[in-house]
């Protein structure tokens, strides 16, 4: 299907929100009036850019406050709306987005407001141009789009049609499965957002909180699915009104926005059932096949990792890399071209099923790909980069020999730690939705939903997102925009068969844990009822513990090098989570 | 009054911000529990603390999901409470904020809740303390201040009373005068926050969006005379969740917050008509005395002023300073200590009735003075700066013979420009809400509700500071975050009798206005159905235009020569605005 993009959603001036669109990949754009009015380039001038850039101006939006009023406002409506009919003419944009009447309906019926978009109708043919009426969620009167329907119905006027917005629909919670019995031919536009599940005024979330698809909590596949299925032919549009999205990069947020309607499109025709998916087919990872951490001078993490438990399986034959393994976790510690970096999270391998198709996939998703330099005699590693910069890399049968390249020691050490259990990724905040829509669609993990934990100097945003089977689990964070002083922590989390072991076992090698107060045992013992005995050997440990409806967690945390520090997680039974209610301790701690 | 702070309003440390809240001259805090479970110190540390810092620990909390339970989970909360009671003695805290059951209740019942709180007040008795019960705005039963206190009643206990919550009662919309019928003594504690007027659930809203008093839009002078009415003695206490204060520097929030008490107790004892208020009394200021712009060479500013009509006034006698004037408007350009500074707006003098009082009453509010070099021969000036770090003058019939100081000039030059209308200030957006309250409570300026603006990067929160007869107007501007390529534009607006013949003055200097594009006037034509002749004339000499139901607004703009452009306005009848239709349409023309 055809692709298009309002230009509300980029920011910049048009001209460079048009250059950006077309960059990316969409067929099209919808001209938002205020972009148009605040451009220097006149409606001739915009035309012939958008020929030059190949993009379609799909739609003119929006008119405001038309139908449900009295005869002299519809008289000045009219008036209105004839400039911006001519205006059209001279862009060459045949359809116009008229939303339902929010400030001036002072008539609250069906028959007005059909008759005056009837007669809207009249006045669009003389201009060769069609009117997609809109229920906005607040309109005055006509605030769903089975009302809408009702009123095109009535109007019974081949230029007037639907426009459908997800948001409008489903912020209202109306069921969209009614929109299979509008006639295809009568739904004119069709515009995609997704949201947040939030709980406030719907024109504020509206207006500020918006999503790319896949970013949210709608359903927007069965939607789509929805609108396809009516035989809706036009192009599918996203309009995203979001803070942050205003600000960013406008080539970036372009792609991103493709990424986000190329991953809809698909996941619609899997709901249809159709056969011909857009996409190359993947589950999602199960397991890590390696962290890197990278820095000019990685002694530092060295020294903890051997304190850690960790053994030197080798150093690369051909980089100034090394590969420190316990249990199942590998650790490559990477000082090419790294020259005054202090060591943080470089890049992630996840163990896939199908290397080629997770690559494939990702390049479909139009994931950068990265390009690191590899001598004939060494395994060709499939990678591409998250938009925080981390590198991820596709591993599997076909590329376990890459462990070989450290020479031969034996693969597995036994000892403390077992395997990774998450890796921690500080996110910028302004590519955290779009870090989001990565890792679900690319690498088809799922997102949890979003949870807050105080810190020190100010609230820190976290999503999980995970596989399945919990086999991948990578909390995002985003952390407060002022403490500029500290580079965001990142790290990585060590599954032990039995915490207080592995930090005795630490302790023993000099590595003493991130210290815990007294008064974090104190609350704790209180909160949960611990046997004393039981909460002084967490003290003495310096392990902190969680317990919910599943089982129980165990885990102390190092010291920070660099930007990165390490955790040794203990689960029991069923506990899936992070120790969320310890983490303002542990960033209290660290800050000291 | 005793003056108290929770320390979730505050940044940092439990130590730091104890430290800062006895700096900014505080009485006492309210523990905030996951602070001192995250802090390293003991509670027999931080009571010494305390006592060394001369500050009180009024309250500890929060205790949640006490009461509404069954017989097991009643005996697991007594024996957590009983643990709480320990450490409150520890401490040496008399009295616990028991916030009603928000999550585990399971019976709801008055006599239930009052019995278990009975229950609980008898095993406090054992440890000295005493039980404050807060109806939580979200609670699952007891939601209502009014339902609180009936339970407090039916407890018939001693050591049981209640909590008062601003935020808690007038979220909801409670009439909070039935507070003057609880006795004063069983008023246990009283916790004060403002907040914006949001349309949202009551938990985020209530977790993340609370304001310091003053800077939202609940009628809180009133709500204090009521619980001061009712014979409350106890601290005014300030608990505000804020996702800006738990970032900002933590001395310099305790300031604001200590601040917003001072204003509030102020405002409270004149509802209550009191006749010894706390602060000095002042009336608004009427006018703009001058405006300063600072730069390393002002010499760009001074052809600007030149072209616009202004007269060179003269040089003053000791500084390298001198002074433009234009009817009424009077800019000073400063060029010492200004070494590498692009021209920014560094000072605004405003008039107002009487100097020493302002001054008095901007020290009571610990506004920081500002100190200038002055010379015997020189008026001495009385400033204070604002929080973004504009120093505020006050002037006025004492202090206007600092003009002689620049020679002895005509005081007054003909011309279109008249006076200065509004000075439009850039704001860091961690201190908007600070700006706020110190132009309301230090200059009883207004406050309007805010507003926002697209820009081509982003959306700009703007909120207008204004003297009630609109002598002073100062429109306070939030930038995005992400746009540090350009320092935030700030403005002078010059009123003019007529704009467009300010316009054609200033053309004939060889100064070009900001180009504003033909789409702008097509679309202004076609939205007010403009006489086609007139928006010629507007057009060609690049005015803008706004009309609403008050009058009409003409207005053009200058370049921007560092962080700084010029404005020229004209009015017609009662047209209060500020053409904000007009601002993304100039903001994309300065982006050009």
């Amino acid at each position: 299907m055809r692709r298009s993009v309002a230009t509300v959603c980029l920011s910049g001036s048009l001209a460079e929100k048009m250059h950006a669109a077309a960059a990316a990949g969409f067929d099209g754009i919808e001209v938002f009036e205020p972009d148009l009015v605040a451009s220097e380039l006149s409606p001739e001038e915009i035309r012939s850019l958008a020929d030059r850039l190949g993009l379609t101006l799909d739609l003119y939006q929006p008119f405001r406050d038309f139908e449900g009023v009295g005869d002299d406002e519809l008289a000045d409506n009219m008036r209105r709306a004839e400039a911006k009919f001519a205006v059209m003419n001279r862009l060459g944009i045949d359809t116009i987005l008229v939303c339902s009447n929010v400030g001036t309906a002072t008539i609250d019926s069906d028959e007005v407001s059909a008759a005056q978009l009837r007669q809207l109708g009249d006045l669009a043919v003389r201009y060769g141009v069609r009117i997609a009426f809109e229920a906005l969620a607040w309109g005055r009167h006509i605030d769903d789009y089975r009302r809408s329907w009702r009123v095109v119905q009535l109007a019974d006027h081949a230029s007037v049609g639907l426009c459908l917005d997800s948001f409008h629909i489903l912020s209202r919670g109306h069921d969209p499965a009614g929109i299979e019995d509008i006639p295809g031919d009568k739904i004119f536009f069709l515009q995609l957002a997704d949201a947040p599940a939030l709980s406030m005024d719907v024109l504020s979330w509206s207006r500020h909180h918006r999503l790319f698809p896949g970013e949210g909590s709608f359903d927007l596949p069965a939607f789509v699915a929805h609108v396809l299925r009516a035989g809706y032919t036009g192009p599918l549009s996203l309009e995203v009104f979001n803070d942050t999205f205003r600000q960013t990069d406008v080539e970036r947020t372009a792609v991103h926005a493709l990424r986000s309607l190329v991953w809809l499109e698909d996941r619609a025709r899997r709901v249809m059932g159709e056969d011909t998916p857009l996409l190359t087919d993947v589950t999602a990872p199960t397991g890590f096949d390696f962290v890197e951490v990278k820095a000019e001078n990685t002694s530092s993490i060295e020294v903890l990792l051997g304190q850690l438990g960790f053994a030197f399986r080798g150093r690369h034959r051909s980089k100034p890399v090394s590969l420190w393994v316990a249990g199942d976790a590998r650790i490559v510690l990477n000082e090419q071209h790294a020259r005054d970096l202090a060591p943080h999270l470089s890049a992630v391998g996840l163990r896939v099923a199908d290397v080629a198709s997770a690559a494939r996939r990702a390049s479909e998703l139009m994931a950068p790909p990265v390009h690191r330099r590899t001598y004939a005699s060494e395994v060709p590693l499939q990678a591409v980069e998250a938009p925080d910069g981390t590198q991820v890399f596709f591993g599997g049968p076909t590329t376990m020999a890459w462990t070989e390249e450290f020479g031969d020691g034996a693969d597995k050490m036994t000892g403390p730690v077992t395997a990774i259990d998450h890796v921690n990724m500080a996110q910028p905040w302004q590519y955290f939705d779009e870090a989001v829509l990565f890792y679900t669609s690319v690498l088809e993990l799922d997102a949890h939903s979003g949870v807050e934990v105080a810190g020190p100097r100010g609230l820190v945003r976290s999503r999980v997102m995970s596989s399945p089977d919990n086999g991948v689990r990578l909390p995002l964070n985003v952390a407060p925009a002022i403490d500029e002083s500290a580079p965001p922590a990142q790290h990585v989390a060590l599954l032990c068969s039995d915490v207080r072991e592995a930090v005795r076992h630490a302790r023993g090698r000099g590595l003493q844990m991130l210290p815990v107060p007294t008064n974090y045992y104190d609350d704790l013992e209180a909160r949960l009822g611990l046997d004393p005995s039981f909460r002084h050997e967490l003290e003495e440990l310096d392990v902190m513990y969680d317990r919910d409806g599943n089982g129980e967690y165990f885990n102390a945390y190092t010291r920070t090098v660099g930007q990165v520090f390490f955790e040794l997680v203990e689960r029991r039974t069923g506990y899936a989570g992070f120790g969320a209610t310890n983490a303002p301790v542990r960033m209290a701690a660290q800050r000291r």
